[in-house]
């Protein structure tokens, strides 16, 4: 049985969503980061780094983070969600590591100096995430205009990766209004099955923890 | 042959160095990111989000960007540098993203506001980033206190990746003086006769290009 350690953030929503394609069992452990639960001792012996999400592979006896390599992870170990075929398998890694290294940071850091960042401290850090933050929404479009899904004709875990930040998109402000391809992708990914059983299965910890 | 387009960057050194490890012959196109040639029309057709380095496979005519998805594509289609285990191949991918959505950055962003940002505008921002890297740095020691390399006992494509920016680790204005693992790495990859070469070759065509 897996365990995932995690919360209503859009890194932490990845690994559930992974998981219920794949069909796999497990146990969600809410680490409510609007506590800073993630800097306590007890997690970080999971994780030094002090972020969600964390998987454990109870049966092979190791522990994970980062959540594209969880996702690279399961998908190996499970055979699906990752082409074998070279170039569309490139392909999933590179908008993996587009994600990881481009937009998840312009996101993360345009949301911070948006809501938290010390008022008129920060116009130019605003400016430049704020920008790079749309650039990068409007580099995801121009792919999505020539493919169904991020790498291909067909879901993967870059999917799963790109598709946490853009759930989350009102935390940088930015809208799907000129997007129409990453509309339309956010929209299927959104009615998967799957996707939508991990998302509630996560807001609804989140909810129980809230009115305890 | 492949055909590699790159600067002396971070980023871009990591690929001769893989196709140095693994001796591949390619040809190496000079992008002179001081100058903006990574925006001039003939490399945006190349990549469209305008970045060093992009590797042109020509026997299986495509072109990859992103430099930690083109190391996983050399590793896979030549068969090193990535474990087929699988612990360490996880902890090979945990690290490879490790880097790409930690460590670099916030060494390229700690680097740019102290560097390059509008003076006066930022110095939160500074601080931010500049205690992030420090962070950063910090984790990949501990990493190295327990392991030869950053995924084990064995150099990875994970260890390519994290050489780029501790190699240009004055632009974020870091040292090693406090790190000893890192600095012990960083000497035994350093003297690795793949990667002089790989950095010999790129920094010898940068200098041409700049005495032409």
């Amino acid at each position: 049985m897996y365990q995932v350690y995690a919360f209503s953030t859009p890194n932490s929503v990845k690994v559930p969503i992974a998981l219920e394609e794949l069909g796999l069992q497990y146990e969600l452990h809410l680490v409510n980061v609007r506590k800073g639960e993630q800097k306590h001792a007890d997690f970080v012996a999971l994780n030094p780094n002090g972020k969600v999400p964390v998987l454990r592979d109870g049966e092979h006896g190791f522990t994970l983070s980062e959540s594209a390599a969880i996702l690279v992870y399961l998908a190996e170990r499970h055979g699906a969600l990752l082409a074998q075929e070279p170039v569309t398998r490139a392909r999933t890694f590179e908008q993996l590591f587009v994600h990881a290294s481009g937009l998840s940071p312009a996101f993360g850091q345009a949301g911070y100096f948006l809501r938290s960042a010390p008022s008129g401290s920060s116009e130019h850090a605003l400016d430049r995430f704020a920008q790079e933050a749309r650039r990068q929404l409007g580099l995801l479009d121009a792919v999505l205009s020539a493919r169904a899904f991020v790498a291909g004709d067909d879901f993967s875990i870059a999917d799963i990766a790109h598709f946490g930040w853009i759930w989350r998109r009102t935390f940088p402000d930015l809208t799907l209004d000129d997007m129409p391809n990453v509309q339309r992708w956010y929209d299927a990914v959104s009615n998967r099955p799957a996707v939508g059983r991990a998302i509630a299965r996560i807001e609804s910890l989140v909810e129980d923890r809230q009115a305890a």
